[in-house]
C-alpha cells in the first residue's frame, strides 16, 4: 500500500473519540473521504468553532457558551440550594423532573484517582469557593452516581461542605418507581429498608 | 439549558460519522470539550488535511495521496491480470495472502440502486476504460462480497467485461479452511458441492 500519511493521521485522530478503535476509525475515515467530504469539512469546522466558543460557566462549571449558563443566570432560582451533579446529562435528568428550583454545580466528571482524575479536575476548588461566596448556600444536595467512584466523590464533597458549615444531603436510595420487589437487586432493597420512612 | 449553538452544531456534525447516533455524538462532544481540546483541534486539522490531500488513484480508483497508488505504480505487477474488489480493506486482505501479483480495481463500494449508489458511484465507467486501455487485460477476477449487493455488482461487472471481450473469473465459494462441515451453513456447503474439484 502507498504511504498515506494524511489518511493515517486522520485515522489516529478519530481514535481520540471515546469508544472508537482502530477498525471504526478506519471505517469512519473511508466513509468521510469516499462518500461525505462535505461532512468531513463541516465536522472540522464544527470542532474548531466549539473548541473556540464552548467554555465553563464561571458559577456552576458546566459547559457553556457565555460567561454564565442560563440556569445560573435565572433570577427565579433559589441560590441557597445547590445540587452537585457529575455531568450536564445528570443535570438535565433532574431538570426534567420539574421539581427542583435551586442552582447546580456540575463536576464534569467524578473522582478517579487511579486514572489521574483528582479534586482539581472536577473543580472541587471552585465548588468550595462557591460554598463560601455570597449569597450563602443553605443546603448542598449531593447527586453523584451511586457507583464506587460516585460514592467516593460524594464522600469527599460531603467532608468539604461540612467543613465549610453547609448542610449536606444525598439523593435517596431505594426501590425505583414501577418496579416489583422480586426483580430489584438485594443491595437496593437493603438500602430501601434501612432508609424506610413513615407511611 | 442555555442555547449552545456551537455544541449543537458539533453534535450534529459528529452524527455524520457512520455508526454514531445522537447519544454517542453527545458523549464524544463532551469528552473532547471537557478532556481533550487538543484532540478536537488535531481531529479538525486531520480532517481538513485529509479532505485536501486524499484523492482517487487515476488507475485503480482506490484512495491515494498521489496521482497513482503504490500498487499501480509497481512495475513488477502483471498488468494483464486485474482483480475487482469493493474496498481498500478487501484489497489488503488479498494482498496479505501474498499469492496475487496482478493489479486491482477498487470500486470503493458496491451497487446499491435503492440507496442511489449506481454504476457511476462505483466507477464502472473508469473500469470499462481500464479494460479497453493498453496494455490489454487478459483476465478480470471479480472479488466482490458474496452478499446480495456484492453478487449483483459482480453480475453487472461480468456483463461489462464480457462485452469488452475480457475473460471473467470469480473467487471460489466453498468451505472455509479450518472449519468442520457440521458448523458450516447449508448454502456454503451446497456451493462447495456444486463446485467440487478433482482430488
Amino acid at each position: 500500500m502507498a504511504a498515506m500519511p494524511h489518511l493515517e493521521r486522520l485515522t489516529a485522530a478519530l481514535q481520540r473519540l471515546p469508544g472508537v478503535g482502530a477498525r471504526s476509525a478506519a471505517r469512519m475515515a473511508y466513509h468521510l473521504l469516499q462518500h461525505d467530504r462535505a461532512g468531513a469539512v463541516e465536522l472540522a469546522q464544527a470542532l474548531l468553532a466549539a473548541a473556540d466558543h464552548v467554555r465553563h460557566c464561571t458559577l456552576c462549571h458546566t459547559l457553556c457558551e457565555d460567561e454564565v449558563c442560563a440556569t445560573c443566570a435565572d433570577p427565579t432560582r433559589d441560590p441557597a440550594l445547590l445540587c452537585v451533579v457529575e455531568t450536564p446529562g445528570d443535570q438535565a435528568a433532574l431538570e426534567r423532573t420539574g421539581t427542583y428550583r435551586g442552582r447546580y454545580f456540575v463536576l464534569m466528571g467524578r473522582l478517579r484517582p487511579l486514572d489521574g482524575i483528582g479534586p482539581e479536575a472536577i473543580g472541587l476548588q471552585a465548588l468550595l469557593q462557591r460554598l463560601q461566596a455570597e449569597p450563602p448556600v443553605r443546603e448542598l444536595i449531593v447527586a453523584t452516581s451511586f457507583t464506587a467512584d460516585g460514592e467516593a466523590t460524594a464522600h469527599v464533597i460531603t467532608q468539604l461542605a461540612r467543613a465549610a458549615g453547609v448542610t449536606v444531603t444525598r439523593l435517596a436510595r431505594g426501590v425505583p418507581v414501577g418496579s416489583e420487589l422480586e426483580f430489584v437487586d438485594l443491595s437496593t432493597i437493603a438500602h430501601a429498608l434501612a432508609d424506610r420512612r413513615p407511611g
